[in-house]
């Protein structure tokens, strides 16, 4: 742009700065914006969804909270080294990524014992200073932070519960208690600081009924969970396809291996819980009726940020016929995530922009579990998608 | 039904009448009306079009055309024997077979030198005979016969060629030539009959140009071409997933392995030639732009009537990463198509009731080659039937 | 046959004698009998087996022991419609069904509390009979029931165990004990009545040192355990590959899938302990290291008597270059088994025969977790089993 | 070595000295000679096959022909961007890569209109010179060019030609003519040279009668043809599994898609003939009968230097059941070959130390077409191969 108005910038706050997936939206908008790459990967880029408004990947300006300390640029030399984006990239975006690093603030560490009251107060002060400091318009929080575990059933059965009840939650943390999942704090600090909150994990982050509540108190919206990247996208692709030709799904058993950090943090059976259940929503919706199969997720440290999943379909066709379907699906993790979690980053700002209030269930095409809605068709999604940008 | 008025019935002719498919449409239907078997497979019973006024199943009188004299019977026991239908309905619908072998007439063969003015009247009045005994509200055809080659690119670049205007091609009849495709001289005489037809196979039939005049002139609809069953249903589920996803596909490589009747038809390569032109045009057009990568259709007689397709995706994500998925399709082909079969002849006697004229280009969802619209993308031809169905 | 002297007849006694495995041996020896079905999947009819002295096919009279109650015609019917067996063979075996019916007894029931020193004299009662009505020359005794779950680790560790010493065994038996996992009881059943023994399940049956010195004691020769009739097959073919090429195998994930009776035993963690130990045994020991990777058997009750295997296998090549196999093996369990059956019927029939005693480890082409030997490699278990029948 | 005694060094002389495989072979050499890479994919490295003699990797010396004259820096340079060999390498090799640039002289181009008798003389020279320079003890020449065509049938069949006749051929030459394919001229020179010869490629190189003859007559060894690196090496790793189970391989399709330099040479159908000839004979040599099925090699350049085979096998067992197996292998081309070239290099230097003379069968174990023998099973090679060098 060479006018002497500059275009207002957006602030993109990663929770869980220093992962795979954020360090390749580091390096990747750095690279965007020097023109080094081309926008595969990039919905927000495809001529349906284009001119709708969204803030440019140019007038992005990152930042975010790590528990960390592993140096941006050592990440990213990795992740070169790992075949997640060309080497040659990483020089290039150097000074980017140094500069980055200076927009990184340290996270909230439930094991720090640190009183949440006071983590929220942090975060949220840290989530205005960056607003401020760069003069941004807005400035939205995407977490891609690893996946916790599912919150306690009872607790979540029980209407007074800090968990279920914004009110009760706000006394809870004025009390000097700690009620919440790290996730939940860091989406409660995003609406305390005014700004839109997206979940691109299977955390429990904006589905608590208390923090729905905070949102709408706060204006904002919100979008969510679980990017929708590798098997579970293929599904959903899929599985209409049996639905429409009227032909029964028998069984769908589903293998995945991960190698990279969400693997690891998933062979912790209670964080896997979370990813399981979000995994398998989806199938039986499109296809009407429960189907039986296996879902494993296993981490084999051997692939590295690479992901790989084995799919076994039986189904049945007309006169009682048995046939069968097999998919292997390898795909990069975070060179799946990462364009997504740009694309969402100025969907949920160009929502925030028209004033939008809460769960935005026109992103559901982006998640394996999307909120405020229950299609998980993926055209019907994309068709969503599209409408929703032409309607701004 | 409520009274004693019958329904209206509706007759089912098929080009091809002894074929596996053919064979497999008469014992389902025998089947259906028996309450012997779920409509798994059929599409028109989906809640998404029924009370679309559509003909029922059970009102359904199948009669048809072939070469061949092999005894309706002996065939579907040899597809029970292959694991193409259940054996034990053989015997149960033994006596609808044997009505249907009476209802079967000797098709036009190209080497029999019978002059193709004389081969339309003869099978005009076939067509006739069977509405008229049968007292049939209407009569719909349906080609279900071996692939024929394309024709000849300069008879159809010829503007006055009799394949491309109507009256050139009368003209030529009425001197005793023999212009036509046999595809092409049965969809004439069902236009001369004043029939609906669906081309479910990639032979010229009625795509030609001076059919196209000879159906709008007869008043008729017809629909085509290339029933969608295995591979290239996946492809048409898949491939708007890469599209959507901003995903760049860099090759797709298909392998298809067929072992009955089509599979040694397409072992010619003249033949193939139409299949493989009709299988490769949906994928560029979805991605929207050329695919590397071989398509080959091979011919393994031990499959029996299974088809087997393996196909390899290689695709390039963000920042260039690249990434593959492959999938095996084991489909049964008969199973596949008989219930499409079925479904067609509902619908374009819905159509053909409704005065509907010309390519139903609403059926795409069905076809490979879709007459009368360059969509291929399965749930947008999904929406457009289903559009179809409730606007009637 | 059409001399006066008739061959000596060889006794097979199948513990789990109404399975589907149990059923196949008896249909397809019967078929075999009779002439109607071909020598496929018997390795001791090719060619390098020939002509080593084994009891033939025809001269096996089969009976066993089972829990249940339900008719082998109907198990047979039942195999016929779930396509493990040509359903045409049935009515053509009825009648050898029929008599084998009458071969049949009942089995032990641990939880009926029948001391085990009463039912052991009772089984080895039912052997001997078997061997003296039908005037048998000798008698085998293979197990292909139920999978069982491995013995309590801490008995096994106790040198005093009635597990690990015999005479503390016969003496906990006569005291009204019942120490015994039902497999070695069959197991201890045959030896006391001078049978050969094969275990071709992951049961514990002849592994326990106890049973061990009872099969020296009687001087019999016994193989084992745990037949290798797919994943595990394919796994001792390929990774000798991997191994002579130098090629560093980094992880192989093996993801089971089983519709059967096996199937809904390994659904029990228990049960299931026993299987993946034996089949992880074969490749660390043929690669040489350690070998990361999940391996999973799941129970999917659609696929009824087949099971599938899916594996990825990622491999490190010259300069550290990752690659990477997949396969997917779908196979009929039961037919894949029951030759094996009766070829082991024979190898150690004939074993017997010469005077072997003890396990017998050149059987170990046979077995997930072959006795005797640390071989596993499928090409080096063919050539010792060749060894050893030239060697007769 | 103990001493200020140089180990005897040996000339490796490849043809086709810039290609991908070339290149790597070159890489790796000096990357184990400085101690930067394991040892993985070199077979004589292992255990069965270390201390018999052979010439250590640190005492090659790398010359040979190629037309082109892109710099090996350049090319090697292109293979780390591909991932053929790991970018790092590249600057740590570079002065190695220099000097072997140095090495390189200009091959044989029969578009060049070179007499065949000046263009033997000329490359024979090249090799005494090499051998003279480097002080070598002896030179080994192993072809890695691209796959010529067949030779014509018609020429093979008549005694009197000059490829079935060495003094026919020496006549031929003198007089001016150029009757061989350059595959074969180049083996002629390295025996004249008093050279031994290996043809890694399917190409006629020393397969030809009067080059055997001239093989004999120059008292040298040799070996091929075409490396067994993927399909192939799966094939007789697996299929001796179902042969030795007494399963029927029913068809066994074969799928091979290339990238790289080869994949486009191959698309030419008369260089594709030599291919596929060599990949098909071995599967019926193994399973005793024809089997069907097609084959394809196709080239799909988004691949690059990687190859990826999709293979269907379709196999019958006990009782005539069906049953099937897929597999898919993407390995990398010159990471899969360049180990073995240096295998066989050093292994052939053995040969001709030893005194062996023509074709060595015990070889066999790295090819697809092995000269000298018809066994094709992997681990009946690997036996041969640990046999002859433990006799030595």
């Amino acid at each position: 742009m060479t006018g002497d108005r500059e275009a207002p910038r957006t602030g993109l706050w990663l929770v869980g700065a220093r992962g795979s997936v954020a360090t390749t939206v580091m390096v990747g908008t750095a690279a965007l914006r020097a023109g080094l790459t081309r926008t595969t990967g990039l919905v927000a880029e495809l001529p349906e969804l284009a001119g709708t408004g969204l803030p440019e990947v140019a007038d992005l300006v990152v930042g975010g909270h790590d528990l960390g300390t592993a140096p941006l640029v050592k990440r990213a030399e990795s992740l070169g080294e790992g075949g997640v984006l060309p080497m040659r990239l990483v020089p290039l975006v150097h000074d980017e990524l140094e500069a980055a690093e200076q927009r990184l603030r340290p996270g909230y560490d439930a094991a720090s014992g640190e009183p949440q009251g006071e983590a929220l107060a942090r975060l949220q002060g840290d989530l205005e200073s960056f607003r401020d400091e760069h003069g941004l318009v807005r400035v939205v929080v995407v977490d891609v932070a690893s996946t916790e575990p599912p919150v306690d059933a009872a607790a979540l059965g029980d209407p007074h519960s800090a968990l279920n009840d914004l009110d009760t939650l706000d006394a809870a943390l004025a009390a000097g208690e700690s009620p919440l999942p790290a996730s939940s704090l860091y989406a409660l600090a995003a609406y305390r600081a005014g700004c839109a909150y997206v979940s691109f994990t299977p955390s429990p982050g904006p589905r608590l009924p208390a923090l729905e509540q905070a949102a709408e108190r706060a204006g904002v919206p919100w979008a969510g969970s679980d990017g929708k990247t590798g098997e579970t996208l293929v599904k959903s692709a899929l599985a209409p396809m049996f639905a429409t030709r009227a032909l029964q799904v028998r069984s769908w058993a589903s293998y995945n291996m991960l190698g990279g950090g969400d693997g690891a943090t998933l062979a912790d059976p209670a964080a896997a819980a979370s990813k399981t259940a979000s995994k398998s929503a989806g199938l039986e919706a499109i296809v009407g009726h429960p189907v039986d199969g296996p879902m494993h997720i296993d981490h084999v440290p051997d692939l590295g940020d690479w992901k790989t999943a084995m799919d076994h379909i039986s189904f049945e066709g007309f006169l009682g016929v048995r046939m069968t379907m097999q998919f292997t699906w390898s795909g990069c993790d975070s060179a799946l995530a990462a364009p997504l979690v740009i694309d969402l980053a100025r969907l949920i700002a160009r929502a925030h922009e028209a004033g939008r209030v809460g769960a935005q269930s026109a992103f559901g095409f982006f998640f394996k579990d999307p909120a405020g809605t229950d299609e998980h068709r993926l055209s019907a999604q994309w068709d969503a998608l599209v409408a929703w940008c032409s309607e701004l």
